[in-house]
């Protein structure tokens, strides 16, 4: 089957917690993480070495290795669930105390390798676990997969945001192809990250002929965006474990003042009963909400996209 | 890939009008449409002969032959595109005044034989043409694939209405899965449909374990419904070439009364200039609307949903 040419924004992302008292997965080191990550079919770029964690930036999108746990995120047509089981070859599956394994609904299903119901049951040969869909089956939405082994949120400030971005204004899109900082300044920044969110360690890179990833990190606070800018399928991703409570609307508006999509998927874990989140943006319309407890988190999820005020003319699709 | 057990409810459209002068396409018999209809991977269910129109229900939905034209929709993993090649072979591609092939996007595009691109690629070596979206690349849309060659609306009511709905009521679902019409009465009758469009001659068919189709004719003019009631991706399209103008809103609201759906599109084909067509149901935003102009027709789309007013739980996935 064929698709015009497009690149795959849309992420597959595994949460990863060991248990109490394992040793700490950043000693197992860059050759290890290297493989994990060429098992996902993607490579490390570069790495931003911070006090609490390894950030890798990968040829498609990023790896965080913290001493109890990882996150690591992979886009195009990548396999991380390959990655998980070189990970869980080395670790051992007992010593997994939670495992999330997400996956956004892709623009072109039909180019992956697999689908999500692939990747879970893949998953589910390795650790018990069940799944969940958060989102309108027919319109945006993201699967989950989650270990069911007995688990409890260890720390109190232990919180992830995403925010998933489709159809970045053109004029801002543009910015991301052939993207080059200016001296004394990096990419993240001359788009206003560091008033955003101060004090951040940036390891950023401009992809050939287009697209744009960033790893971020200060002490055990990481962030990440990573840019597709094509107009088929522009899109644009934000994840970070900031404790983002007090400040939800204001990031969420913030990072989507930067790119203004036409729609934005949020997802947010926080420890039960610790936050009451809500979202209302001027703008934009909220579609779709959910709230689901799973292991002592929240997990909620928002879809919102900007109404149209009057009628557009067709797309024109060129065919090859 | 696998996908967990669906019926994929969203189709493919071709409507073909031959030249003016050719020979009535109703003459080239049953034998011949059997054939046609075969090389979509479909067969043919039962015939409803009317004055100007023979209408064949299909095992994956409906073919409409009147004597200058022709409308063939199918669902499911069918591949439409092998049947407008026997179509061309046996009467010409010069005798193609105008085609126009459709396809909405699919619930699991990665189970399709084909993706649109394809299709259109391969019309294209059969007849001149180009291609358009109608709706958001990431949100739910209609593809259409349409010659190029000059051609006039040659009929003043010449129109066509489509309302694509999603995500039915569970109980108005539950009353496709496994029903059956009562003494004296259709089950298109049974839901309304006689009520809302008097006067049809109805030819329907109840599937097994679950599924409805029917065909309706009045003189020159036909509707069709098509059900899924499948759960995961329930599904309902109508499809009437019956001048809708004076009562556009109507129709759309008593056909979406009669499913509930939570999100539906609608298609409308009007001659330009012929009508203002204006969609505000109560109960349902309009989240995108598109309106353009091909050979004289004005094409207009709407995608409407249902806006949740509280978080709703995630939904479990069944995994194999």
């Amino acid at each position: 089957m064929s698709t015009p040419t497009f690149f795959e924004g849309p992420e597959k992302k595994v949460e990863l917690v060991v248990v109490e008292g394992h040793a700490s997965l950043r000693s197992l080191g860059d050759v290890f993480w290297h493989e994990v990550v060429a098992a996902a079919d993607a490579q490390v770029l570069s790495k931003l070495e911070g006090s609490a964690c390894d950030a890798y930036l990968l040829s498609e999108s990023s790896l965080f290795v913290y001493d109890g746990y990882l996150t690591m995120i992979t886009c195009g047509q990548t396999r991380l669930v390959n990655a998980v089981r070189v990970i869980l070859e080395r670790i051992g599956a007992d010593k997994v105390a939670l495992l999330m394994y997400e996956r956004k609904n892709e623009h072109f299903p039909d180019r992956q390798h697999s689908t999500f119901y692939d990747d879970a049951t893949a998953l589910r040969t390795l650790v018990p676990g069940e799944a969940l869909r958060f989102g309108d089956e027919h319109d945006h939405h993201v699967h989950l997969f989650h270990t069911t082994a007995a688990y409890g949120v260890h720390a109190p400030d232990d919180t992830t945001l995403e925010i998933l971005m489709h159809g970045l204004a053109p004029e801002v899109a543009d910015r991301f192809v052939g993207a080059s900082a200016k001296s004394g300044q990096t990419i993240a920044n001359a788009h206003g990250f560091d008033d955003l969110l101060p004090g951040f360690a940036i390891d950023e890179h401009a992809f050939t002929p287009a697209g744009y990833s960033m790893n971020a990190l200060r002490d055990s606070d990481h962030y990440t965006v990573h840019v597709t800018p094509e107009q088929l399928g522009s899109y644009v991703s934000f994840e970070t474990n900031l404790d983002f409570r007090g400040r939800f609307r204001e990031i969420v508006q913030g990072v989507t003042d930067i790119f203004q999509p036409r729609s934005f998927d949020v997802m947010a874990f926080t420890p039960a009963d610790s936050a009451k989140l809500s979202l209302s943006l001027p703008g934009f319309q909220t579609k779709d909400r959910v709230l689901t407890r799973v292991h002592g988190y929240e997990i909620r999820f928002w879809h919102c996209f900007v109404p149209t005020s009057e009628a557009g003319e067709a797309s024109p699709v060129p065919l090859g």
